[in-house]
């Protein structure tokens, strides 16, 4: 059972501001809420409907549940179809990106990402391939969002999403900057070493100039039929795909 | 100026049965209604909205052009933000898949595909990388579902989606069938040589049994990481871009 205002502060998390203001924000589905609680991610709660008890003994007993109806689910939830399971966890504040914890990797850098499902998928291909950084303009959309966090499946878990000034970031993490471009050298001849940053630009606009100055190798992922371009989340996983098969 | 009736026939396309019923579909936004218009596709009208006269001038000038208001648009479109300009056109009937049509080259074949936005991304990608023929079990989402029309960009002016029961035409087709599986050998080292289908599962079940069970080769995206699975759209880009490397 929830009090109204329990109810009214897991709402106010589908907007950005509340969740600032609170630190908070909720994940659906076992699942993902199993990922979040094996992971750095410190749970506040766990919410469950009755149905979900028998799934609760995979979770750490330690958690604090709290039993609600399907109704107050449906409530809280920003699913249409909501899940059984949904947590409540604290924003983190990862520690200063330090120049020395991306070097002898790969880091995905995203340049304005306005599409939630475009973030989401990213982060899971990222957690797919291994890449556990991902750095973000501040206009990219928050990791937070819950269509984020939904498309995400889990991965959010284990990918680091940092929000930062790319201008500045970028010279001085002094890595190699691959950045997706139409009128690169191919990605198939790209070498590309044993670290670096890849650089998505925005859906409708790629990279802003201040950023695309700074890019070290443009790289093209070949056209052979006519679309104009590709989404943004497959070009970012054709990319993780090169990367993976050439080191 | 639109009859009651025609914005009843218009809005009613958002559903699968009136598609059907009518033969007819919506294609929004200028771009995609200019690729529609240099198509085999047969347009029977454009609307478009007063301040959208300009952009017409760079379509065929035989085209039966409507103006219409913008609270008409709105209320014919699937947009929260409507274009100017839609086109209403013809669903074709392609003509029934041959086997020398699909050989010498490489087709998707996708078993169930329920989202839209994935769908649309997988023509998008198809056209991207010259993949001409996506063919569909019976259940996969419609491709003039308007948020698929909407996610390929008006790539699917371009490529052909059928639907068809797949146990019955992957055998009838002679190719090598490469489907992507969890536990196939993998796809950096596989030989595609020059022919093939490109078989892709429903995104929460993966194949069929029926059709995991006409693969020839199972195929599988190295997981370097923690996630449980790729997203299919991604998946099958992965999957064209290997092709398009190698060939």
């Amino acid at each position: 059972m929830l009090s109204k205002s329990q109810i009214g502060l897991l709402k106010s998390l589908q907007q950005k501001k509340f969740r600032r203001e609170y630190g908070l924000f909720l994940v659906e589905g076992y699942k993902s809420v199993t990922e979040f609680a094996g992971s750095a991610y410190q749970i506040e709660s766990v919410y469950h409907t009755p149905g979900a008890a028998t799934l609760l003994n995979k979770l750490p007993k330690e958690l604090n549940f709290q039993e609600i109806s399907d109704s107050e689910l449906q409530k809280i939830s920003s699913l249409a179809a909501p899940q059984q399971v949904a947590a409540l966890v604290k924003i983190p504040h990862w520690p200063a990106l330090n120049v020395q914890e991306l070097q002898g990797r790969f880091s995905i850098i995203l340049d304005g990402i306005q599409d939630p499902g475009n973030l989401g998928t990213i982060i899971r291909t990222a957690d797919w391939f291994g890449i556990s950084h991902l750095i973000c303009s501040e206009d990219t959309v928050e990791a937070y969002n819950p269509k984020v966090v939904q498309a995400t499946m889990g991965s959010l878990a284990r990918v680091r999403v940092y929000y930062t000034r790319l201008p500045k970031i970028l010279p001085a993490l002094q890595l190699p900057v691959y950045g997706a471009l139409l009128h690169g050298s191919s990605i198939y001849h790209t070498d590309f070493g044993n670290e670096g940053l890849i650089v998505m630009g925005n859906e409708g606009n790629g990279l802003r100039p201040e950023v695309e100055r700074l890019v070290t190798h443009a790289v093209t992922i070949p056209r052979m039929g006519e679309a104009e371009s590709l989404n943004v989340a497959v070009a970012t996983a054709i990319f993780c795909s090169e990367l993976s098969r050439k080191t």
